[in-house]
C-alpha cells in the first residue's frame, strides 16, 4: 500500500513541486477523508466538472453517476475523466499578499471510467459508497430494489495515474517582509456537523443513530 | 441582479432538473459564500479538474492561475473552462438507500478565461480575490511589488452561461417507505473555522485581527 509511484507526465505536480505527494497510501489518506469529488470530463470540447459522491474500494473509486448524467452517453466504450478530491484545512496568512496561501490535501485521479454493470459488483459498490460517506447506514437502510439498481448509474475509475498535493503550516514569507507590522498565521478550517434534525416525518420513538449523531470525517 | 436567466442547453440541468437555478442574484450569494472553485480544462484531450481560490466582480469571475499552470501554456487566446462551486450543507438520510442524499448549493459557469494583463486590472483583481477569501486582510498586507504582479497569473472568466443548483430540506422517501423503521433525517454540515494559530516567527505584540479571529463565510 505504501509503495513509492512514479508520477507521469500528466501527473508530475507542475506548480509548488515541494507540495507533491506521489505516496499511495498518502492519497488513499486523503481519498479516505472526503467523501464529495469534483469528477470532469468533456463532451465537444467543452470541459464539464461536477460534484458528486464516492467511495473506494482497493484501487479503485466508485463515483455515483447521478450527478453527472451528461457524461454517462458515451460510457459503454468508458470516458476520460479527472477525479478530484479536495480537502481545506486552512487559509495562510503571510505578511506579504503574494505570500498568502491555503493549507490543504488534494488528489487528482487521471483515466478511464466505466460504467459498472453486473448487478453484484454494482450492489457492492452502492454499499461502498453508502459506507464511505456514512459508515453504519447501509444496514439500517431500506436496500436497493431491481427498478432503483437499474435506475442508478455507478463509475469505476482504477486508481493508475494519479497525484496528491499537501500544503500544511505556517506561513513562508520572504526574509524582508518579516517584519513587515502585521499579524501572521493561520487560521484552521474544518467541516463540522451540527445536531442532526428529524425528518419532519418520523415515526414516533425513532432517535438519532450513532452515527449520525457523532459524525466526523476527520478521525 | 435578479433578473431570470434563460440556460443554453450546455447549462441546462439535465438530472433532477427541479434542483435548478436560472436566477442570477441566488447564483452570485453562492460564488460570494464560497472562495474555493474547481476549474476544469483539457489539454491534449484529457480533462483537468484543479481547486484553487477566486474572487467576483459583478458579472466576472478572477481566478488565481497559480494552482493550474497546466492550463496557462495557451492563455493568450483564452482557453475553454469549467468553473465550479459547490457548498455542502448536509448529508440526507432517507429510509431507502435510494433516496439519501446531500443538501448542497453549487452554481456552474461554462466559458474561455483570459489572462489579465493589464496591470492595474490585475493588482485589482488580486485585491479582490484577498478581499473575496479574507475581507479587511489587503489593506494590512505587504502588497504585490513589480516582480510578484509578474509572476502571478490571474485568470477572468466572464460570468455569460451558468447554472445552480441547490438541494435542501428533508429526505423525500417513497411513501411506501416511511414506515421502514430507521431514523430519517438531515446531519447538518457546515465549515467552520479555529482559533488561528500565530505564526512561530512573529514579532512580540502583534494580535490575531478580528478578519481572523472571526472568520466565517456564511453570513
Amino acid at each position: 500500500m505504501s509503495e513509492a509511484y512514479t508520477p507521469t507526465q500528466r501527473t508530475r505536480v507542475v506548480r509548488e513541486p515541494q507540495r507533491a505527494v506521489y505516496d499511495r497510501a498518502a492519497a488513499y489518506k486523503i481519498l479516505d477523508e472526503g467523501f464529495i469529488c469534483h469528477v470532469g470530463f468533456v463532451v465537444d470540447g467543452q470541459p464539464f466538472v461536477i460534484p458528486t459522491g464516492y467511495g473506494r474500494a482497493g484501487d479503485n473509486v466508485y463515483i455515483h453517476g447521478s450527478a453527472a448524467s451528461r457524461m454517462l452517453r458515451n460510457l459503454d466504450s468508458g470516458i476520460a475523466v479527472c477525479f478530484t478530491v479536495t480537502l481545506l484545512d486552512g487559509l495562510v496568512l503571510a505578511r506579504s499578499i503574494f505570500n498568502h496561501s491555503m493549507n490543504y490535501r488534494s488528489v487528482v485521479v487521471l483515466g478511464t471510467a466505466k460504467a459498472v454493470t453486473e448487478r453484484e459488483e454494482k450492489l457492492e459498490a452502492l454499499r461502498l459508497l453508502s459506507e464511505h460517506i456514512l459508515p453504519g447506514r447501509w444496514v439500517e437502510s431500506r436496500h436497493p430494489n431491481e427498478k432503483e439498481l437499474k435506475a442508478t448509474t455507478v463509475l469505476r475509475l482504477p486508481i493508475v495515474e494519479f497525484s496528491a498535493k499537501v500544503r500544511q503550516g505556517p506561513p513562508m514569507d520572504d526574509e524582508e517582509d518579516l517584519s513587515f507590522p502585521t499579524w501572521a498565521g493561520v487560521v484552521p478550517l474544518r467541516m463540522v456537523a451540527g445536531e442532526p434534525v428529524n425528518d419532519p416525518g418520523l415515526e414516533p420513538g425513532r432517535t438519532v443513530p450513532p452515527y449520525a449523531k457523532q459524525y466526523r470525517r476527520n478521525l
